[in-house]
């Protein structure tokens, strides 16, 4: 075992050798920043050992990268790279830390830190014959708010919580709720969750409600994939009957729990001081969570139960945070535009943006907004599985020994999660592969292989040999089975490229009809935000070359990371954003593509060229 | 099997023989008045026989004397005495029926039944791909009220309902929340619950809320009594654990469900037509029954953790009406002033009477109310178990076979429930035999049983033979052995006069405390309220021939019969009252009597003296 101390805070971990120091961090309760969980491929998490303490140490090759000679000599790594052999100390870097304690989010502001969960210390004046206030009145005639209502399970054992406190407490209100009375003052210690339900992956941050803070954040894959991959397949068997229906809620239940144990287990926080949790996800994730039948939101008129945000106690849906915490689902926008659109809406203020801002939030479905002029304008479609690995031949999820990113000069170059050797190809992977094999014409314009000799000898030769004719059509070798993963070559196939074609031509065309709606034309778009661990990940060039997006100089694309999840931990941490939220859902104005012609058009279009 | 056809209404049931036509008319679903729940001692319950169906037939010697000859000449009987051997047809008082259908009590005027479960028959518009709104917002939007909140159960099947209903729907409202939402139009069967838990006996009333009227009603014995005959030692039982705590909460709802189960099987409602129950019970039976732990209500200072209305899904407590259905608990006073009190007052409009009203109300534990000068002043003593034949050596229940009157001339004469052999004495059979006994000299002003031969030469032969010497002290003899149900003579000890004294005693001393408080004398109170079972049989000359109520002109003393069960009635009938009974909680003044000296002193007093 060794000790790792972190300066400034004086906090400290004992863990195992071969521990990396973001592992210490997070056993010691300390904030690192990072945002690829410590794989060493965001180079944020940086941190400083004194030389004298430092064991003789590589970065891989990735990560180095991420540090300049002059952090390297006076010792800075990065902290998930760095592994523990004895005793350390560890200088965290101090306006980070210091700006992670004051906010939770870059967009959050401290001052806006202004949960609906507040504890109030309390000492109540005993009970006796001629005082025989009922338990209950005692305590809320102590707070500020006398219309606090009475929750039944706090009551229930509330008789012996004052007397083994002797009417010291502590009362946990959210808003005119009671939730907790607990013993003694515990006000230093009060936390929320920060869900994101993706159809393929949740994602559950866990918050300091009193410094705004995330203290651990965790992903895990939706267990409802046992029952279908996409919404449709999981609507349809929520369909056969309530079992089906309870057996979807119980599954994405349990993947919660399981988290939330997790991050319990890391940061010493227990379930009970977890007083409330912000779910956001699709209209589907939400009905299914929540435990409503989804089952007219699969067949047109797409028609959702409810779009209101929902409030329910924790113990009600079996979430294993404080039983009589709330749960709050924020509000949906119609069938396909969810309370995660929502959030992103919230996260990334559109609606206070100047200008023009078209947000994409791109997974299974793509969900557009356009704000401007007064007016949020939404749309989604069926962006197809292309962007999620799925119905691309060797195409896979973000993860370890994806091909992320595609340089085609003299050969192919790929970038790989992980740095690792290669085992198929992920979305973003896939638009920059094709963005360069049109840039370089390995495809045409029209989406077609080059087969052609004329085409052919256009190529460098170590490309041109990696097209060839397969029995089912033609395919581009990306990496050569000896320097992958499985050994297996890694290829894009004719079929490939038009699976893409078609999920780009539904999106490129959604956001035309939302143009149109509008009355703007691409050059009247100030900014594009490009949302979702997908958006974070994409090249905007090559988003930008394949006509995924609307032809906007490069400058005006930015990546805003997982905006819903960001959403979701606004609405945690201020109730004036949680307000807000509703006010977005109900202001957003829906545009149903199903039912306009100009869609089948554009989107006719858009399919057919790479541009 | 007979059928018996019921006119006006020619509503029918088919009976087995011997059945009695009380019977068939809750078979029926017929309403006949009673308050004896069918003992023939009430006579309430009168219907007319055509003479040519009539079998032969001859009334109970004790049911006869409600009929007159012009009655029974004209086929009168009383509905629980008349036993069904053939198909009859049977007219019911139509006054009194057309009455009862108005109103469920004398109390409620029909004008005052505006209960808050209200049925709303809705044909909503079908939704399209240009009509998106979502499931829910489109019932609610129909609505009168938009403030309706989302209820997440009845949202739970809310699609299908609506499409196999084909959007024809009925919403079910209590108050601004959904109960419900049923296929096609169901206004006409709409129910509600009142029940009255006592420490003893629960009561259970199953009202038809259009109408105002009770369908059917029943009462068992208090399933807790398992765990201790008292509030004192069910609290102690409680205070054992929260596993003893679930055990008490759920012994009373399981009763309350096989109760129910009986009412609906009755009247062939189902139980997700009950939408809305209204219970009251002494202040521990209400913290039992919603599953708060009662322990500091047994010792001083007797603090109770609640005091006001609750409300809770009936769904929470396991309670069989529809889940989603509240069950409202009335607010209770003090420790010992609940809202079985609470519901007295507002049965029988305490508050609103002119001049000065005592209402008392006796069982295990006596609440008294002194209400006027715009006051309304409570408290509460242990009236000792004497009442409810309890620690009286020969007592028992109300029940069949219990001596429940008595005089005293030149011997002893009974009146016995059931017009049986008696079996034992009951709590007003008790002070109408001490109060026999004062005055025939059996007994002297002091309470001592006649001894000396000179007070006994003053009673008749037959009267004096039945005092005795046993080794447990003097006994007089109610009834020889010969003619008891068990064959053992039926005795009042010594010791069952001192009980009694103790029981009148408290009670007598806690209504001179409230006088004292509202500063008047026994000739300021224009009226004294008998309530409860115990208050409906008592005979009121004894009562005040005993001194357990103040010296008052008899016509003054007044039995309104289960003023509890018809307040939980009035609270389930009208929004008004229930908001009534929170208000007459608030503005009641506790008078703890352990605190006062006053009391000390004319409990010592009052219970010394018979008179």
């Amino acid at each position: 075992m060794a000790k790792v101390t972190f300066l400034p805070s004086f906090k400290t971990a004992e863990v195992s050798d071969g521990s990396t120091i973001f592992q210490a961090a997070i056993t010691a309760g300390v904030l690192i920043e990072s945002t690829c969980s410590g794989r060493g491929t965001c180079g944020k998490c940086k941190v400083q050992i004194p030389r004298e303490q430092m064991d003789s140490f590589a970065h891989s090759e990735g990560a180095e990268k991420f540090l300049s000679d002059t952090e390297l000599a006076a010792g800075w790594v990065l902290a998930c790279q760095y592994k523990v052999n004895s005793d350390v100390t560890v200088v965290l870097r101090e306006e980070r830390d210091a700006h992670e304690r004051k906010t939770a989010l870059n967009r959050v502001h401290a001052d806006e830190i202004r949960p609906s969960i507040k504890k109030y210390p309390l000492t109540l004046t005993k009970p006796s014959v001629h005082d025989q206030t009922p338990d209950w009145e005692r305590v809320r005639s102590a707070l500020p708010n006398r219309n606090i209502s009475f929750n039944l399970l706090t009551a229930a054992n509330l008789a012996k919580v004052l007397r083994q406190a002797e009417f010291k407490i502590t009362a946990v209100l959210d808003g005119e709720s009671i939730v907790a009375v607990e013993q003694g003052n515990t006000v230093e210690r009060c936390y929320g969750l920060a869900v994101d339900i993706g159809t393929t992956t949740v994602v559950v941050y866990l918050l300091d409600l009193n410094r705004g803070a995330v203290l651990a954040s965790s992903s895990v894959t939706n267990p409802q994939r046992l029952f279908g991959a996409d919404v449709i397949s999981r609507i349809s068997y929520a369909a056969k009957g309530s079992i089906e229906l309870k057996q979807l809620q119980t599954a994405v239940i349990k993947g919660l729990n399981d988290t939330v144990s997790k991050l319990c287990a890391n940061t010493g926080v227990s379930g009970n001081e977890i007083y409330q949790a912000v779910v956001v996800g699709n209209t589907t994730m939400s009905h299914l969570f929540v435990g409503i039948d989804p089952t007219y939101l699969a067949p047109a008129p797409y028609i959702p139960v409810f779009r209101q945000a929902i409030q329910v106690e924790a113990r009600e849906l079996g979430l294993n945070i404080l039983g009589t915490g709330k749960v709050i689902v924020l509000p949906n926008v119609a069938g396909y535009v969810g309370a995660d659109t929502v959030a992103v809406m919230l996260a990334t203020k559109i609606d206070q943006l100047p200008g023009i801002t078209l947000a994409i939030d791109i997974g299974t479905n793509g969900e557009m907004i356009l704000a401007g002029k007064q007016r949020i304008l939404t749309c989604s479609t069926a962006a197809g599985p292309a962007f999620e690995g799925a119905e691309i031949r060797c195409g896979m999820r973000a993860a370890e020994g994806a091909i992320e990113g595609v340089t085609i000069k003299d050969d192919v170059q790929l970038a790989v999660i992980g740095n690792t050797l290669p085992s198929g190809i992920c979305g973003s992977g896939l638009i920059d592969a094709i963005a360069e094999m049109a840039r370089s014409g390995v495809v045409s314009l029209t989406g077609r292989l080059a087969g052609t000799s004329d085409q052919l000898k256009e190529l460098p030769p170590s490309v041109r040999r990696r097209l060839r004719r397969t029995d089912q059509g033609s395919e581009f070798v990306l990496a050569w089975g000896e320097a992958t993963a499985t050994g297996e070559d890694i290829v894009l196939t004719q079929k490939d490229v038009r699976e893409l074609q078609l999920a780009k031509g539904a999106i490129r065309a959604g956001i035309h009809v939302l143009m149109g709606e509008m009355g703007i034309t691409p050059e009247d778009i100030d900014r594009i935000l490009l949302a979702g661990a997908f958006g974070n990940y994409i090249k905007k060039e090559s988003a930008l070359q394949i006509g995924l997006l609307p032809p906007v100089p490069a400058e005006r694309v930015r990546s805003v990371g997982n905006a819903a999840g960001d959403g979701a931990k606004l609405a945690l941490l201020s109730t004036h954003e949680r307000m807000r939220s509703s006010a977005l859902a109900d202001q957003a104005e829906h545009v149903e593509l199903s039912t306009r012609s100009d869609f089948q058009e554009q989107f006719v279009k858009a399919l057919s060229y790479l541009r």
